[in-house]
Order: C-alpha cells, then sequence, then structure tokens
C-alpha cells in the first residue's frame, strides 16, 4: 500500500481556511477519500493541554522562544501519535496549519528568524505535507473579518505583527513553490474551492488516488 | 556590577541532590549570598504546567521528541523569565537540573541523540552555567534509596534507561571538564557538601564574590 496523502491548509487569521477545509473534505469524500481531520496546535491529547497553555491570556509573558518551543512540542506529539501513523496506513491526513504557520508566526511575526525552522524540523521529523494550501489575503482585510471580542492572544496582536506574518508564509511560498499553492484568497468561496479542487484532483492523480 | 553566578546540579534520581542543593545554599549565606533557588522542570508558572504535563503518568503515549522538546520549552521559558534577569542583576542563581539532564536522559537514555543538545542550545538562548556539579553514584545505588511507590513516571522506567542517562552525563563530564565537577556520590553527605564548598569557594573567589 502507499503511502497516503499530507495535505495542509496555512493562512492569516481570517484567509477563510476552516471554510475552504470544510470544503476540501467534501470534495475528498465526494472522490471516495474519508480523510483524517486534525488542526494545530492540538489533535492528541497532550497538543491539546500545550494548546491550552499557548491560548490561555494569562500567559501574556510567555517568551518568543518559549512559546515557539510549546508549539513545536505540540506538532512533535501530532506527528508521532496521529498524521505519521496514518499517512504509513495509507490514509490522507489534512490538517489545519502545520510547520509553515511556526515559520511565518514565530519566525517572521516574532522575530526568532532561523532557529524556528531548525527546532521545527527536529519537530517534524522528516513528515512534510505534499501540498500546502496558502490562502494569500491581505492581513487588514482578514482581520476586519474576525469580531474583535473573539479575539484570542494571538490575535490580539498589532497589524503589522500580521503583516511580517504574511510577508513570512510568502517568503515560504517562493521557497518551496512545488509544494505550497498561493491560493488568492480574495476571491468568492466557490471560486477559492474551485482552485484547490482543482489542485487537489491533480495531486490525487498523481498519488493513483 | 558583574554577572551573577549560575550554578546547577545535575545527576540521576536518588544521588542526593536535594540534600547537597540544600547544604550549597546554606554556604552561599554564610558567605553573604543569597541565592536564588530554582528547578527543572519548572520555576515559572507556565514552566509548572508543562511540568504537570510531563509527569502526568497519564501522559505516557507521549513520544519521545514531544518529550524532549516540552522540557526545552519549559527551560526556555525559565531563562528568560527568571535566570537570565537575575545573573544580569548580578544574582546568584542555584538551578537543580538544567541542560545536561536533558542530554543525559532523552540525548542518551531515549537515545535521541544529538537533536537534544541543537534543541536546547537554542532554548538556554547562550545562558551556560558557571559552574555544573554533577553528583555521580551508580544508578542501582541511586534507585534503591527511592521507594518505588514514590517513583513517578520517569522513575518507572527500567534500570537500562538509568545506566544509559548516567553514562550521558559522564561524557558531558567529559566533553565539558572546566564547566562540569564530577562528585563522588557514594560516600557520606558531610564529605559531598565538604568538595561542593570548596569548589564553590573557588568559583566566588574568582569572581570576586
Amino acid at each position: 500500500m502507499s503511502r497516503g496523502l499530507f495535505i495542509t491548509f496555512e493562512g492569516s487569521d481570517g484567509a477563510g481556511k476552516s471554510t475552504q477545509i470544510q470544503l476540501a473534505k467534501e470534495y475528498l469524500e465526494s472522490i471516495g477519500i474519508e480523510p483524517i481531520m486534525t488542526r494545530e496546535p492540538g489533535g492528541t491529547s497532550i497538543s491539546e493541554k500545550l494548546r491550552d497553555i499557548l491560548l490561555d491570556k494569562e500567559n501574556s509573558e510567555m517568551s518568543p522562544i518559549a512559546e515557539m518551543m510549546i508549539y513545536a512540542s505540540a506538532r512533535a506529539q501530532l506527528v508521532a501519535e496521529v498524521i505519521r501513523p496514518a499517512i504509513e496506513r495509507g490514509e490522507t491526513v489534512v490538517c489545519d496549519r502545520y510547520i509553515d504557520s511556526s515559520i511565518a508566526y514565530q519566525g517572521y511575526g516574532r522575530g526568532l528568524g532561523d532557529i524556528v525552522e531548525e527546532v521545527n524540523r527536529v519537530a517534524i521529523d522528516g513528515v512534510m505535507p505534499d501540498i500546502t494550501f496558502f490562502l494569500d489575503l491581505d492581513p487588514a482585510v482578514g482581520r476586519s473579518r474576525i469580531r474583535s471580542d473573539e479575539m484570542d492572544r494571538l490575535e490580539q496582536e498589532k497589524l503589522d505583527f500580521h503583516y511580517r506574518v504574511y510577508n513570512g508564509y510568502k517568503k515560504v511560498a517562493e521557497a518551496d513553490p512545488k509544494r505550497v499553492a498561493v491560493i488568492d484568497a480574495s476571491r468568492t468561496i466557490e471560486e477559492i474551492s474551485l482552485e484547490i479542487r482543482t489542485i487537489l484532483k491533480e495531486v490525487c492523480d498523481r498519488k493513483g488516488l
């Protein structure tokens, strides 16, 4: 049996990730694939406990390096417990955020630089996505879609942080164009979904799924 | 003002660390130094939450890489919040376990190898101890001092794991003999304490404390 497909979605808050992930799931199901859906940070019992620490507004004194490492810890557990076993069984995995989020948010957003990729390469232990959809939307547009009273600690950060994150994503996409599909997320939900389905179909065909 | 002294204690469980740390504290106080006492994993609110995850017996499915990274996360927060600010204020810090514990337990004990030092060099961000006391005791002797019903998840691991840890500590000490003082911990409490006090006095004199 061949190794399953590993698909990730990336992008700033408000870019429409949740909606597109749901539509991608429905598309995969329509072609006979029941994907395993997971999210970061979280997706395992241990990773959810780490997520609680990360998103707790009381932990505002968290150091940038510690924050980056807690994300990497949650990712390491998710890879070991969920993602690697699933793709080795031949199953398809869809993950909401993965290593690129850390590179964009901690590496570029927090200014930690190359140590983020260095630590996260250890965390993912060789498990890279086959295809990553980067939902490309100007952060000012994305943030206007989120109600401020629903914002968690990270979302409360200033807009210039989100522009650094956005530019980080663009650098990641430029560095690995074969893996990262840049999706113009300023269009309608249906237009975006159609492009994602088209790319997913190509990837599935290539894999013989 | 000169940078404060950073002192760490290392060794297998049962080697007498807690007793010797207390005696070292009393010695430092006797020469007019009020040290900041801390421990790993823990020492900050965030690090204590991470410690709870690490020591929870329910988390036995934790992956070795995730475990290593959670220790590194707790250490990164402790360095940023406690150790670096204190030594920069000129204070003396005594820490129960530090980077060498990860190298010994995760690198050698769990067999993760060089990635442990790589990740932990990021975590400590340049803050290395001035002096590390490695309490050198055969693990079989050390374990006989701990009641089995008081053992936590790590302590329940098999004895061969503890021998790998012990050999890891010896490698660390061999690689950095200027920093790591190997203390024969098979002797009496008073003999061990006397040797530690003698070394501490030399280090304090050298620093002009």
